[in-house]
């Protein structure tokens, strides 16, 4: 990756090509940005959620940070989770777990297209699948031995382009989803009584 | 944990109580079910996903597998990904980064919940926000030393209970987005040319 990522490129060009849809010159100006201050590379991506009882909880998404400034969303989205009727819940939403998949499979396209655009790769077509393999009985408390979350997921992605399948690999692999599930991460939770 | 987590309920009640809308029957079921036969705790989450074009994809949820037997959600899920206007998206659904978080906080309510439900623990409200932090050099490969994914994550959590926040947070962390967000999981990715 070393000669054809997105580093190599240095005169950011705000003006830049629509490639796959992306608009490149928009990103390359972000790009140029973070290059002549590391402070406005700091992003910070933030959510509230609810309990709206039993098996179903609200998550509330508006303000983020990015570029030295605070950002707001065109619209605050919301999303709800729940749980299959099997697992005592409505089944009304997917469940967390389905939500990291959709996280991790959306960020490996994102990614590629967002960096093959950038080097001038055409895109034709990206369909993906997914799927992780759990052993509940670490979530239900059932054995220490079993890890809690899951044990192995894997993804199949089948991409329509005429670069080969392994600079589209590698394109794909500054997923920054790809990264916070594959590795460890200080995650700090605290609980306060209301 | 040892002492009140689910495991240490030994005889499961199919008509259990509702406790904070938890019908903790049908949750004491599929513990029971677990407990006589290890094969009935593998589940599978699965999604197939579609590029819509630039910044923009799209998740199709509906079969998972459980308890010996593939299953369909009520109805299937579907999930859309973008970017904001600043990383050049359209700001049209959630980010990535985002759903991660949204898992990470719905997960961590849901198992406290449930855990509590199944203890006879009462929650009036449960109140979170979550915020991760990115540092998008590593993402936009401008460096090699800045990992890709969040750095850091924090999560506060704002329960109305009887029970001691020692308590509550134990039991919430059972939840297992934590495990794959805090921990490294191996994940394969396989490119394939369409």
């Amino acid at each position: 990756m070393n000669s054809h990522n997105v580093a190599s490129i240095t005169k950011p060009e705000t003006n830049g090509p629509v490639v796959n849809g992306v608009p490149t010159g928009q990103l390359l100006e972000v790009i140029g940005n973070i290059q002549q201050d590391a402070e406005m590379a700091q992003f910070q991506f933030r959510l509230q959620n609810r309990w709206m009882g039993g098996s179903i909880n609200r998550s509330l998404m508006d303000q983020w940070f990015a570029e030295g400034h605070e950002q707001h969303h065109e619209q605050p989205f919301t999303l709800d989770a729940d749980e299959p009727v099997l697992i005592a819940g409505q089944d009304t939403a997917p469940t967390p777990v389905e939500y990291v998949l959709h996280a991790l499979i959306s960020c490996l396209t994102t990614t590629m297209v967002y960096h093959a655009s950038v080097q001038g790769i055409a895109i034709e077509s990206v369909e993906s699948r997914v799927e992780g393999d759990i052993d509940v009985r670490g979530f239900f408390g059932l054995s220490d031995e079993v890890r809690k979350g899951f044990k192995a997921v894997r993804v199949v992605m089948q991409v329509k382009s005429e670069a080969s399948a392994e600079t589209l690999r590698e394109l794909a692999m500054y997923s920054a989803v790809y990264d916070i599930v594959a590795n460890s991460l200080p995650v700090d939770v605290v609980l306060e009584k209301a």
